[in-house]
């Protein structure tokens, strides 16, 4: 069944709030086996938001809406969805005895615009709102539903989870499952090229790809009769794309790299360490941003000058010689960092993030440096960008790949 | 003018990302006068953007869409307003070499069909992507005009500085200035009263407040005939605002505290070094990403483990008797830090980021240690919050905010 979202409220068309309740709302009507065609967003205004319901209908089944429910006078949905389905509004008791009990129990006075909220659509199903005093409601007429959810996403997830759900569980047969594998070190272009035999032509599941910071993700999706039918043909599909582009991926279950890291270096009962110049920090920050890290995190480095890095132990005469960018220093730098951490995995990063760099060299040019089981290496990269933020996030997306291909012994690139 | 937003991706229908694209051009769009009447979402599907985007134009003016300009076969949108205007593609000379340029020096072959990011609607304006490699463009034709960005928020956002705003000023006869104040120290309601006098009933210019982590930002914007008048209306209103809450404005020009910081340090020609805990690298990271921060900052260190603090210099005795996460310590960090980097600021930070905490102590619980000039303190922080990443940015900003006012002479709150 097709499905569309309304987001109402003048606050997202000045780009004050962000529509994060449609992204809640598609995720979970995706996983109930609904086809999310639209997201509409339309200010606090009667005659649009009539329109785009009326649009919105015209092509799917279900709407969603959140927003307009409130007690001001500008909280307009109720009235309009009543007005498109051609229902009155009737008083609800509970919903009246619940506002009433709020506000006793808060022991403030109601504003008299309150008792607003009380009135809910003849024939609708009320969703009544423990988080909260607006509440919600369903409305089924003509092959058409409609359910309505208060704007403030803790609100309109209480009321998603204790009623909605259930009711729109009822409303479809198919069931839809998917997984999200997550690759790197190769671009979405060159992995959609790679796939294509299996992308082209497919119905289900489907195989979608989308390009995240410096990686690719791969969604692959099923909708079939029953849900054990579509996770069997997911799984089987996932085997299909493991077989062909298996070493670029590093999750099949949606995580980030950062927390495959750290969950490798747990099994191994290992810890890292970064010496990190370019990337100022944001290596260690990224590891110590998972919960758990200090098992496998003890302390971390950031050598920004010259002077740094040879009070970490990086012999005066390399820098000079070789420059404080290069592969030598790099792995100075990492033959250094354990002899101060004894860490299992020690990493190094310098280079130039921009938006200069010394002559001779170009901006996005840096050096990874290795010490791992006694061997010292290196990696050169070089992104030909001058985003300062750019490079800096890549170079750090590259430490945790090296981290990563060392914990799973393969060849670093 | 009337504008909407059409985000063109399946990705946001599955609410695997969230469309901060339509609030980022929502907030643009407003302060350049133009009134956003929709944001529609559409899956890369070409018959439903075509209709939606028919849909936009039969209301609106103006059409700024998001996504679908990749390389990918699901990319139609450049096709789809083509068709929309009624012109043929034509291939982009400077596209194509800046692409094989692109490629050449990243040192890797060009999978065949990002060729495709070089046709571009015919009669439309470039727009050239120097944070990616997909071009965006604008094209107006018969009083409507479209303008088209890649879906990654951050080339989106640099096409519309680096081409789109000044195409779209030029559409307008309004003219529209606007400056961003950035307070830190109070929050947004206790400001909204502070200067009510001043906004209540305020229709030219206007202030609007914004509330963002740990910190709250205000916009003061004028549309007036010219924008020599809009501009002397805003900076009238600005001087009237300092007056009320300048011990709380940080920026007059919209600088991230960083950058304030990093600008302080430089006109003292000092330098500041951190020993981190908890926010594991997050305050070296967000110094060290200000363009030029090598003058200012020289080394830091991530301490995360009480090893890693002796190993920096704390005594032992300290953290066994008041604890690793202690004023005690956090002031015995920053001493050390400055006996081994002798920087004029040395900060220092402790604490629970979650989800757990020692017993005894609640999570979202920190100190920040400082010595500057010879003087050695703390600030203790209490967010009453489990969440990790919330925490580890909250205590960034407040080590940001405890340098900018050691760096202004006022007391460490």
């Amino acid at each position: 069944m097709k499905a569309s979202i309304i987001a109402v409220g003048t606050e997202l068309l000045f780009g004050q709030t962000v529509n994060t309740n449609a992204a809640y709302l598609s995720d979970k009507l995706n996983h109930m086996g609904f086809d999310v065609m639209y997201h509409f967003v339309v200010g606090d205004n009667p005659k649009r938001l009539k329109e785009k319901l009326a649009e919105a209908f015209s092509d799917t089944d279900i709407v969603l809406l959140t927003g307009g429910l409130g007690p001001t006078q500008d909280d307009l949905t109720k009235e309009m969805v009543a007005e498109y389905f051609g229902v009155e509004m009737y008083e609800d008791k509970r919903v009246l005895e619940d506002l009433v009990e709020f506000f006793r129990k808060r022991g403030g006075r109601m504003a008299e615009n309150n008792l607003k909220q009380a009135f809910l659509p003849a024939g609708c199903t009320p969703l009544y709102n423990a988080s909260g005093t607006a509440p919600g409601f369903a409305l089924s007429k003509n092959g058409k539903t409609a359910i309505c959810f208060p704007g403030p996403p803790r609100e309109m997830k209480w009321l998603f989870e204790h009623g909605a759900e259930e009711y729109l569980s009822e409303l479809t047969e198919k069931k839809m499952y998917y997984r999200v594998i997550r690759t790197i070190g190769i671009g979405e272009s060159d992995l959609e090229m790679l796939l294509m035999p299996l992308i082209d032509g497919q119905t289900d599941p489907t195989i979608a790809t989308y390009a995240k910071e410096g990686e690719c993700t791969l969604r692959v999706a099923s909708q079939r009769d029953s849900a054990e039918e579509a996770e069997a043909a997911v799984n089987e599909m996932i085997s299909r794309i493991s077989g062909i582009a298996g070493e670029y991926i590093y999750s099949l279950d949606d995580e980030e790299l950062s927390e495959v890291v750290v969950r490798l270096l747990k099994e191994g009962s290992m810890t890292i360490s970064a010496a990190e110049s370019c990337t100022g920090g944001a290596f260690a920050s990224i590891i110590t941003s998972v919960a758990g890290a200090s098992e496998v995190f003890k302390s971390s480095y950031v050598t920004y000058s010259d002077e740094a890095k040879t009070e970490l132990g990086v012999d005066r005469d390399i820098i000079a010689g070789s420059g404080a960018v290069s592969a030598e220093t790099a792995e100075a730098m990492a033959e250094a960092l354990f002899k101060r951490t004894g860490a299992e995995i020690c990493l190094s990063v310098t280079g130039y993030a921009g938006p200069e760099a010394e002559p001779g060299h170009d901006v996005g040019e840096a050096y990874i440096g290795y010490m791992y089981k006694g061997k010292i290496g290196h990696t050169r990269l070089s992104t030909s960008r001058i985003d300062r933020e750019w490079n800096r996030n890549y170079f750090k997306l590259r430490m945790l790949r090296t981290a990563y291909m060392l914990l799973r012994g393969q060849d670093i690139q």
